[in-house]
């Protein structure tokens, strides 16, 4: 031990949850220790710890660890600094948390579905009893997402963000098209890796990702969170034959999570989209994930890692808690606030109706192989005042009468879109559902 | 103006050159006012700037802001708090920072020269003094990678760094490759553009690059900043036919800055780099920088986004200059070190000598069109032990004797590399010189 280091007493840490998450930053603890002391100047050290069942096997080593199957004794433990949220869920996990703060703990947690939902409650009761919430692992693993939002783009306005949240979703996409496969297939095969869950539908249809979105949208526009509000549509209706065809035109298909400042109000919305190849985010495979920020001075910025496992979230959430050991000193009013602004300039930024959000459209149908067809489809967007970009009309394999038709549409306000597939859907050429994904040009 | 904000006094900054950064932070400062105001919870204002000509007119309106030709008028104004040093330079930046420091004011700057090769200096003035030293827009312009590298990862021993930290050559080599262009030729027009200076020698040479890898690679591994250390090689040499050739093997050649951990010190080089397409860095086209950073934790991570111009630039001026704020009431000790680890825990590594480095290489030569000759060339490598990993053969245009041959090898050290070079150039079927490109495989 160095000069200067004697005498500093380590910061003590609660640990609630011994889990892949848990296990992993008690890991991350360990082996890194001598980087971690270097950077925070102080040690850390996990005093206490909680689990449901403590006979567990484990992925880590909880010797010298107080355990108990309470986690009120964890966050009750007067010698506990700082309390690390690794439960997950909203019910138990909030309950705990709120008894954390009282007992007047910083905190740092990983769990997206709390903070998107119960987050205004949680920081008002943190910045009343003067203490940190720090989230960083709540939102694309281990990429300092929160960090580059809240303090890296501190000087702009930020006009949009995309980003690709859901490692599971995306894995699933990246199989589709690298080895043309079906949707139910890769599943199938993510589930047997343990990519995702035996109930995948926080994954696959996209709550996971609005969770996620609801957290990075308040940042960057400084409001508060409005989970509610996100429009969520997953990854379930897309299938190989929308993949392909979005690659001989050009596009990649990807779950985006997409929050907009307009005119007229935030976008958040949660989708498939069609983006342009040549965009650095559409070369985003695998579990990989990845955001790409708009801020008014800097421009589009991208940031890209993993968005889920054990070391990389053990990543995110040490970095928060050198952050808070770093941050203990100071006065909370000159720490980072927990949305970026100031609790007292939260703006309360009015949330786009879907029907307004403008996009460019990806439509897929099967028609009857007749003269007419294509003049009356594109007719009835002329009606609309809906300007096609591009259509495709493929040829019938031998022996079919059905030729598929895909069109690109030019941007167009939602509502517009509805009525034309309220019409389309009156076609008698037009055999079965027409299938529509938005298509982002992210400029 | 709210509640808590009424009578708190704005932030009093003084700010030296009125350039392109400069008046572009003024400009940011006036036009995200408000934004930054809810971020920072204090207003900013600049109330002292200095230029050597105030005649020249400006980008920027510098109405209300006291004016000087003399800097030092400015560091002594007892009413600044804090300095933007945005004149650039070795010189007097340096006379007037270290006075700066020694008058109790905090400073911003974004320049990299003086921070590569006089940091260590400047860090220990600052520290001795209680003052903070902020230079995120030293690298890669507006993305937030010091942040990234010295908060973000702070949990991770960090393996390695590659980036693309030069934006006009990386311009140079997308156009080359885009538009099978001369070096020479794209080199004039981005001169034309004002992405290049007059004098274009610290772009294409790489001495921009290695000032920006100095930086990142003692933050990376916590060691005194080393820009003697740094191997630097342009991009002067690779020709069209380097970037064509590699593409068709699968390849994308980029300038790259390259920090390394190894178990026998630490690599730092700048030079051309073939690397695998399908990696997202290979990607990064145009004038926009990019970084990569492979933690033992989080696993690989990419920041990306422009790396020059006035209004990213000022991005990362202001977003120091808000951190700046909010840490004007912290103790010293709790501030985040200048090089991320407390100066007392900075390590001296040992820097790898170069020709101890091992990387793959690509090598492209022209041989006479005669039976055994590509035999002589793999005994040679086979002789010195050096694995070779693809070979291509170049039908001769007609009416032409001379043969292209490109051969990849597997990793080999460079000391290995510098004998088969020997050799091949004493073997008389190879005609001119052999060019040599390294590979990396960024895994």
């Amino acid at each position: 031990m160095k000069e200067g280091e004697e005498n500093m007493e380590p910061v003590k840490v609660g640990l609630l949850g011994l889990g892949t998450v848990g296990g992993g930053t008690i890991n991350l603890l360990q082996e890194n220790a001598e980087e971690i002391m270097r950077r925070a100047g102080r040690g850390i050290e996990v005093i206490h710890a909680c689990a449901r069942d403590l006979n567990k096997p484990r992925i880590c080593d909880t010797e010298g660890i107080s355990l108990s199957t309470d986690p009120n004794e964890v966050v009750d433990n007067p010698d506990v600094d700082v309390i690390l949220e690794l439960i997950g869920g909203e019910g138990m996990a909030r309950d705990v948390m709120l008894r954390a703060i009282e007992n007047g703990k910083h905190i740092v947690t990983a769990n997206k579905a709390l903070i998107a939902k119960h987050g205004n409650e949680i920081f008002a009761a943190a910045e009343a009893r003067g203490v940190i919430v720090a989230f960083e692992a709540a939102v694309a693993g281990g990429i300092p997402i929160i960090k580059g939002l809240r303090e890296g783009l501190a000087a702009n306005r930020i006009e949009w963000l995309a980003g690709i949240i859901n490692g599971t979703g995306n894995f699933i996409l990246t199989e589709m098209r690298d080895e043309d496969r079906d949707f139910a297939d890769v599943l199938a095969e993510a589930q047997r890796l343990g990519y995702a869950e035996a109930d995948p539908t926080f994954d696959v249809e996209g709550i996971d990702a609005a969770h996620k979105l609801a957290i990075m949208a308040s940042i960057a526009f400084g409001m508060p969170l409005k989970f509610d509000r996100v429009y969520t549509e997953g990854i379930t209706h897309v299938t190989r034959d929308d993949v392909t065809f979005a690659e001989e035109l050009g596009y990649r298909i990807k779950h985006l999570g997409i929050a907009r400042r307009t005119w007229n109000g935030i976008e958040l919305r949660v989708h498939p989209t069609l983006i342009p190849e040549r965009q650095l985010i559409a070369n985003v495979d695998g579990v990989m994930n990845a955001v790409v920020v708009k801020g008014n001075m800097v421009g589009p910025t991208l940031y890209y890692g993993a968005g889920a496992g054990a070391e990389p979230t053990a990543s995110a959430v040490v970095a928060d808690l050198i952050d808070v050991v770093r941050a203990l000193s100071c006065a909370p009013e000159s720490r980072v606030p927990h949305l970026g602004v100031h609790p007292h300039a939260l703006a309360d930024e009015s949330i786009l109706a879907m029907d307004e959000v403008e996009t460019a459209y990806y439509l897929r149908m099967q028609v009857v192989d007749r003269p007419g067809v294509l003049a009356d489809l594109t007719r009835t967007f002329a009606d609309l005042e809906i300007s096609i970009e591009a259509v495709v009309q493929k040829e019938p394999p031998p022996g079919e009468s059905l030729v598929t038709i895909i069109l690109l549409t030019r941007t167009v306000q939602e509502r517009q879109m509805v009525k034309a597939m309220e019409m389309l859907g009156k076609m008698d050429a037009i055999f079965g559902d027409v299938t529509r994904i938005r298509l982002e040009y992210l400029q």
